[in-house]
């Protein structure tokens, strides 16, 4: 049998571990999400939400997963047949043009070796070749959840702007929201797609589309289907406070909730927190002798690191052995990446030495299964996260 | 200041109180999606829930509200430009043509007087004139929350057998399901579309389309654009007990629980509690000398009662009045029962008590109101309620 | 099989429903009870404890139920052997009684006839004789829960005075705080004893006593055997937010919660509150032609209302009946009264429909019981309700 | 500001994190304790209680923390005046000696250097001396969560039979149930002294005495003043499953959850975790080039490990310094260990990986302090946790 003794370690980039204060704050009871308490509620959550998109448009939140949030972006803003430019940065890239696909737009990929984020010249370039503007939008997954790359999406901006070209902006931020920094209006993005159970702590369940007045303004022309997605009734009826179907109340208690506990930290200092994470968790895999799966240094994301697994092992049996013996999940590979990596999340409510419990379950894992590593990871990890204890907090101690 | 003393009485139909049981379940930490624990747990819940639908098909579950279920009916079967016959048995029909047609398809009406169920006869003489079997979907709402007129699902499909055609049914159990008998697999439902926040006793955020053999053949052919609603996906994934994005893990949780308490009532004593609590409700509404917004005595619902508000009163003011001083919400009148009428739910986690502590509110606002009315109707329904108690309980005592 | 749809009535006089908020408070994980963290918590909480009492004084809090706190009172004031005057108003004053004794000290008993609280006149007299100043405290139960009966401590204060007897004053607040106004400091009182499961709305678990500076005194000579219940070492560690021995950190969490909710409320509103529930629920007795067991109009309780037993019926077997066949606990007689009393908890978090539903459970019960008795008591306290609502808000409607 | 960030580590000796299952559990809504569905899961709960304790004999429940369970073990068996032997391993022994003076009894301490466990053929000397049994009871803390040491019982007795003494055998085991074998009927205990702060993983508010028939017999003669502990009313109206006054409901809901899931994983590997968890960390304290504050290797306890600190420097400022920087709570040092001492708990709901993160938390607290130490603690431990994998689960991955 399993060892699941004490608390389990959920190393996943998402969803992550719901902090208890969040699960509470869902423990209250439902109340008439048409009547006055809930319109005051949800005026104050539907302003409140648009500080962690750094936007002062309107947010959109459905009761739907991520993907759903996806659909919603192409659905209002595109019409059948419409060209859309999506970097093939992994996985969450690939399933997001299936979907592109799917529902009649033509999409057309910027392909990458999926060990880096999006390279915002090549976008340049192929702007630059669509003289008559058919490409409508262009799709980039700010934090590829598969392969642990970051894309800079304020270069991205430049590229488009650079180009001259009128495309959308569509920024896929569902396992980069409140995990690294994003500015929605800043850096001219028209859609923001997140979802609620990466770095906005919460189970999954709610979805997020921030929009731009030129996203709007698309949308008013925009020919594909819609109706659960349509913006144009939630915006309406978001003007109370409310909903124009029944909301999803409970997450979205937990969401106000989710909101104090980033403002209370600072955003700053979460991104930071992040970083830093990310980096002790680095040190470990170098120290192990490991490669991460992604291979630029300027790409590496703040929120999940694939490990890429020595050929002569499976990562998933890896995995299992870690899980059985260990009572932690970590992510498994997806798609390229299977078998042959897995993905350590560090997002969301975690801390030094979560994330310093976790690593230690990966190198003993790593002992277990007979890994061909090195010693050291974990200590290499301590001493980059006791070097760089947050000033402020050492001078207190 | 409004009175908000004590535990606030929900009595709308919907989101409806969430049993502590239900808020614990839902307050369990998250795991790993695609883990061996959440696979185990996904296989036992898609198996248990069909208990509830009765049925031996798919019930498929989607992270949204209950709209999304409804669309998802109509994307995954349908075609652009099909006919479709919808049942106007209220606002809730009409919200259902209006997404039939924004999404493409051709909704005709059959109107109702707004007072009553749909009528079997009138959709089967309908079918009969449609003999080259234009219509490809016959859609009922099951309980028509906004007048609180149920339909018998029963012999609409008599009706189109009798008709010979060939259309699928698509039946609304949104407000229904785990408050009235609902038999999708004897009743040759194709959709039931239902939602979780009414007699599943769950927070809102989950939705569910269980469907038929007739309707999977259809959804091979159907043209109307889908992806997050697609059933393949669902059904190919759910077959290892997980979901082709990340599911609404929480409300997941509460799920298995809803279902565990139904079953340890038992469905028939879950329904028949509901057709009590109705009963007492109209004879309340009977003693004050009001009347319910359905006039049609085979066509009362269990589950919610419009009251129509005498000509001289506005009806939300009464529920402004009723909330404010007695800490109870009402359903709001729609459509054209805008303060016309109120709506007084008695679904879900409700009892005797529970009920008659709302009666009470309901009574002592028409005083305070000053709405023309008799008293007696708290006391007719303690008459009824005292005079059918369960005999085997009745016994034991 | 008992009827256990819906929500239980726990119309018990403790302990008492816990709001939901409360129950989510508690959820808060464990902390360093000895840290800053839970000592500036627990700073925060003594004081704001006393407002409740309200006292400047000390208010000591221990993790036992409110038995002892009794104990707590008489063993950190007294010594073996000394005299202590009780009033026996009902079970918890005869409980208190021989409690006194099995610890040594010497009880006597003012009776009364189990029907009214407190005769002030009765306790002035005794204590003019007492000229030798034997009787080193009285004992007075403010409100008797198992009779209904409430005591007026400001009026057992100046009879006091009137004898100019030394004598400290204890209270029994055990059900009262929280229900009806209790002034610690301006009745004079040296020992308030309380617990929570009744006013203060949380689970049992924690008990209290508030002392004056004349106790504390006296607890310097007090020669009774106490350790656990010491208050020296309490205070003295009480001063830094922290404990002797490790605090209920969980009823703790919500402890702070309650005293918040009473204050959001106001003491004043919440006091008026349960004076109209209770004179609610008494003209439903009168209305069916029954008796309170307190006879004295000046001694009903507006935390519980006994209700006296046509001598034909057994009141358990009345309550069983209720129970099953309504899911509602009422309270048993206790002593003298049992089989002949039930009684009926109006007190914590309820309002004027729980308290209508559980009369409504009442009367049902007498009719299914076939106690003989009048219809009309639910009309009769509705028509209370509806003439007294709370101008301010009546205006707001 | 103190890092806040994550989940806290709370690696104190007591109270310890509570499982999310628990809290769930204790979020259950209050019933009637005189009623019969309480009465049935006290029965229950009474039962199985037992098993906790290996015992058949009564376990008796108080509302109170485990010093109340000290106090109740002495008052039920024991005079005013007579002789107890307690053994002083460290601070909990000191303060169950101060409470026996403090109650009238003459204690008599056998001391130890507070580095190991009571010393057997010790306290066989000293009662092979008492030839006129003036010695009523033999006191020993199981687990001296100051020191990190523990006694072994079934030596204390062997020697106190070897010494055909008639003592009572008191045992606390506040720190060692649920965490280290415990078998009170087959090592002859008389009082067992328990709470649920520590291997229960409960909050803190409930304590134990589980007890012998010959303790039972003592307590018909005891005469220190008893009430509120008093083990009679207990006991006869326990035998109903409730209790004489009103228990903590919440806290006993989570008692059944808490004995549930001991049992779900199997005292046996309940203990051996702990068992291999300590060692880990005393391999980590080796690493170090620190020392174990307990010098006995028989000695040292499963649950905690004390460390004592190099002499230039200061415990406290080296605890504080890693809550303000890492966000752990370490057990300050009692007494003699006063600044000269951190403790690092282990017990209740960990696991490998909750260990290693709090290990390297104090490895980097000591680079941060500048205390002398060597890397390498985290790097032995983790070494040995994985050398030691539980056979089974190694095989099945």
């Amino acid at each position: 049998m399993a060892n699941q003794s004490g608390r389990h370690f959920l190393q996943i980039p998402g969803p992550t571990p719901v902090p208890e204060r969040i699960l509470s704050a869902m423990s209250r009871q439902m109340l008439d999400h048409r009547g006055p308490t809930f319109g005051e509620f949800g005026l104050k959550l539907l302003a409140d939400v648009k500080t962690i998109f750094k936007t002062h448009n309107p947010v959109i939140i459905y009761p739907s997963s991520g993907t759903g949030a996806w659909e919603a972006g192409l659905v209002n803003t595109l019409s059948p047949g419409d060209q859309v430019l999506i970097v093939e940065t992994g996985q969450f890239a690939v399933l997001w043009r299936n979907m592109a696909e799917r529902i009649g737009l033509k999409p057309e990929v910027i392909p990458t070796d999926w060990h880096s984020g999006a390279d915002a010249n090549k976008v340049e370039a192929r702007l630059k070749k669509d003289k008559s503007h058919d490409i409508k939008a262009v799709c980039v997954v700010h934090n590829e959840t598969s392969t642990g790359a970051r894309s800079w999406i304020d270069e991205i901006r430049k590229a488009m702007d650079a180009a001259h070209h009128p495309a959308l902006l569509m920024v896929d931020a569902v396992s980069s929201l409140g995990a690294m920094d994003l500015r929605h209006d800043e850096w001219g993005i028209d859609v923001t797609v997140a979802g609620s159970q990466k770095g906005l702590m919460l189970p999954p369940g709610l979805s997020f589309t921030a929009v731009s007045q030129k996203a709007l303004a698309a949308s008013k022309k925009a020919k594909l289907q819609r109706s659960y997605w349509n913006w144009d009734d939630m915006i309406a009826i978001n003007a109370a406070g409310t909903f124009p179907y029944t909301p999803a109340i409970g997450l979205l208690f937990g969401l106000a909730e989710a909101i104090a506990m980033l403002h209370e930290e600072g955003l700053e200092n979460v991104f930071a927190r992040h970083e830093r994470l990310a980096e002790a968790t680095r040190r470990a895999v170098r120290g192990w002798g490991l490669d991460t799966w992604c291979r630029d240094p300027r790409s590496h994301s703040p929120a999940v690191t694939a490990v890429a697994m020595p050929e002569s092992h499976n990562a998933d049996a890896y995995r299992k052995l870690v899980l059985e013996n260990f009572n932690m999940s970590l992510g498994t590979g997806l798609n390229k990446l299977a078998g042959k990596a897995f993905r350590i999340g560090h997002l969301g409510y975690t801390n030094e030495l979560t994330i310093l419990g976790a690593l230690a379950g990966v190198e003993m894992g790593l002992e277990l299964a007979g890994v061909p590593h090195e010693k050291g990871g974990v200590t290499a990890a301590m001493a980059y996260l006791s070097e760089t204890v947050r000033p402020a907090t050492a001078k207190a101690a």
